[in-house]
């Protein structure tokens, strides 16, 4: 594993190809031999276990429910809604029979053609249609609304170029439904679900977040609005992180789900979706790593502490463990994960670097020297700092330092990106600038032409209208036309 | 609602009819528009994931850790195990294409025959090859054994017959597969699984099962033993609720899964997988609840008690909400899930009655001549008793009746279950009674001919060898040739 970790590229030699190493070397995930489908591997899946429970918590607080839907959509459901079509059916994965059977040869398996669907069903790529469909025979008045559902589940969208966690055929995630009796309330909630994951990125993820709303071209197909949050990678990319939307009564219409109203008139349902993917593992890795592997949120680390016994013989392995034990329950007490390692067939600098590949934050080491003087050699994973200490009261020095680390990687996350926002008015100086990543405040003229010429020219695309930047007059500095406000252009994952 | 509540068809008149009428009048689930495929609602997903939770927790306790392998399996990857292909190939969705494109009149979409798959992909049935086919990356040494891999997630079997949880095209589940380096650690760990499902039936779901290995017909494709937890319905038919499956060798050599033992030389890998899914839930209602409803473990609802007040006006509900807000207050933090049901737009009855159907453990009603007297009406689900109490200490009352009522109903099904299993050795005798339900502790030749023979005869199928019983020598009572043992016959879910 040393050896393998000295392989780890380096961000400034190949950020991507960083990224790449990096998540199969931490064991995170891999690619499977299913075209674009990954497996993600158990060390990944409990920092996404993690985030789930989390999350699950948050959208309970605000009064959501979770229920689980189809995986397969009727293909006549996709066409009900103009806009959402065009966005999805081009890129799906399609079932045509429900049977194999023997080949001639009998050495394998072929399509039973005597087994073909009336209608093709579709794995969905996100659940507006089959779950508005439902909603038609849940709602009928007033007070069935609002109607607050989310689902976890796996959706699949068939992507050319993939990449692990970031764009996969397959990938797991949240989606919420919402159905409300007002257009107000709708786009409140749409909003508040935003607010929700904007908390959730910086708070536990240490990942800070510009919201905003997209422009009509980066819009949800189906949507009247697209807030999003955008987060910066350390190559001065941005990944959008989260979407929430507000979809009218796109789907109210298109689904025929109409309620009975307080005055006892029948009206259209208003809707709105979001959510929240595996995709956030990617931001997560992307944010706070280094060259040394992963740096792990403490609040999101499957391991918060190791502990790495020094010996000589049996013996003194007997004593250290014996001293580690207290520890180990006082800070499993606290709620803290420890993991004690004191597994004979590998080498300490080996477990050293595993460690620290693996992003774990807190890193105690005991020898036999240390247990005489009664101290324990710690690391922190972020700033790679050790320092030793007394034995005694480590558990709350351990404490101290997991809130440390969270704080200090959001202040480093949130200080390497606002060194690289940049308010821009010349065009000229936005493409030399872009080059080398950012986010760039420009005035836009609101116009699809602008917007794709930008993207053309530059590679950068309008992330979004941040929020108080809804008033911003000037002049859009591509097509010198008068522009309302300014927003974010940025190359983007 | 109480009208609708009426409609629910007595156990004795229909059973099945009842339990179809149930399942949708409690909010549990429905039929979607997909064909057998289910929608879980909130209120069924809610016990789901109470489940979920405790299962989890308990896999964990023994060693598993979770992960997520593709929802799509190569065709040709179910051919390499020779059974497994013929219990599984036959009734699968196939995806054989990857786009769709508008159609002609522009007026839906049509499936795009140029994005036509070179290998088709199935949906999932249950993952033994995909993550074998991956566990061959991940297993080199017997270091890397024992591998204990878990995944929660969505499968689908295309069945022709359909109930809402029992038997569906699609269904949630989770689906354990270890790796190990002995024979015997792996038959281990198959009956340690059974072990951890049997007990979350009975402490958690209140529902007694019996422990045994299935015959050879009805073990699962590509295992060499089938373990399995059965449950006796109301109506005496068996409800099998979780199975444990001791796979050999037959996936290590089928995906050349080899790892170098400690003498350094190579084995193939030995393999378990375990799955319990949704269809437990179809046991949890079919096992306590009555003519009014549901009845649920308290351990598993998701209100565990409701609070009704009853008023003549504002100043009233005013009064009693006062005094209902430190019993909310005080039964939360005893970890107990209330909700104050003051709707004002629904009567007492109608509530009561809707309460009921659903299966809330404890009711607390207050009016206003309670709160005079310091009083309160409380009533428990599973014999629907009465009884007015003060109201001073009244939490306490409610934690002892919630531990009472999971005892009871669990008492009360083993003894419903204890009263209908019958050693018989009699063939007409047990064609006569079979009729009515029970389990039948029979001797059997161990021939598939006399399992075939009774199953053609009765629909009655050998549900397992119990525990205890692989030594219980005798005479079988229909082909008249000596038996190893009894079984037991039943007919089944």
């Amino acid at each position: 594993m040393a050896i393998e970790l000295k392989e780890l590229t380096k961000r400034s030699v190949n950020y991507s190809e960083w990224y790449n190493q990096l998540v199969v070397k931490a064991d995170l995930a891999e690619q499977s031999d299913v075209r674009g489908c990954m497996v993600i591997k158990p060390y990944g899946y409990a920092i996404w276990e993690k985030m789930q429970r989390i999350l699950d918590d948050m959208f309970k607080q605000t009064g959501v429910q979770n229920a689980y839907f189809p995986l397969l959509i009727p293909k006549s459901f996709l066409s009900r809604e103009a806009e959402h079509v065009e966005g999805f059916a081009k890129e799906c994965a399609v079932v045509t029979h429900y049977r194999l059977k023997t080949n001639e040869t009998h050495d394998g398996v072929v399509v039973d053609s005597a087994a073909k669907l009336d209608e093709e069903l579709i794995i969905r790529p996100t659940s507006e249609t089959i779950i508005w469909n439902t909603y038609k025979n849940w709602i009928k008045s007033y007070r069935d609304l609002p109607l607050l559902c989310n689902q976890w589940c796996n959706v699949m969208r068939w992507e050319m170029r993939t990449r692990l966690f970031l764009r996969t055929s397959e990938f797991l995630w949240q989606e919420g439904h919402t159905a409300h009796a007002t257009r107000e309330e709708a786009e409140e909630r749409a909003r508040l679900m935003l607010r929700v994951y904007a908390e959730f990125a910086e708070k536990y993820m240490a990942v800070p977040v510009i919201q905003g709303v997209k422009s009509e071209t980066e819009r949800f197909a189906g949507a009247l609005d697209t807030y999003t949050i955008e987060a910066m990678m350390q190559d001065g990319k941005a990944l959008q992180s989260g979407t929430s939307h507000f979809l009218g009564q796109n789907f109210g219409k298109a689904f025929d789900v109409q309620f009975l109203n307080k005055d006892n008139k029948p009206e259209y349902a208003w809707a709105t979706s979001w959510g929240v993917s595996t995709r956030l593992m990617g931001a997560l890795i992307m944010t706070h790593s280094d060259d040394n592997g992963l740096v792990l949120p403490p609040a999101l680390a499957p391991i918060q502490v190791v502990i790495v016994p020094i010996y000589k013989n049996a013996e003194q392995l007997e004593q250290i463990s014996q001293r580690v034990q207290s520890i180990q329950e006082n800070l499993r007490q606290a709620g803290i994960s420890v993991k004690y390692d004191d597994a004979d067939n590998k080498r300490p600098g080996f477990k050293f670097a595993d460690y620290e590949l693996k992003g774990v934050p807190v890193r105690l080491v005991i020898g036999a020297r240390d247990l005489e003087n009664g101290t324990v050699e710690v690391m922190r994973r972020d700033t790679l700092e050790k320092e030793t200490l007394p034995l005694d009261g480590i558990e709350a020095r351990v404490q101290q330092l997991l809130d440390d680390m969270q704080q200090n990687i959001y202040r480093k996350a949130v200080d390497y990106r606002d060194a690289r926002i940049y308010e821009c008015d010349d065009y000229e100086e936005f493409k030399q600038k872009v080059k080398q990543g950012g986010f760039f405040l420009c005035h836009w003229d609101g116009t699809a032409e602008t917007e794709a010429r930008i993207k053309e020219e530059t590679q950068a695309t309008i992330r979004c209208v941040p929020y108080g930047y809804e008033q911003t007059p000037g002049v859009d500095m591509v097509s010198g036309k008068p522009a309302k406000c300014r927003v974010i252009i940025a190359r983007a994952y």
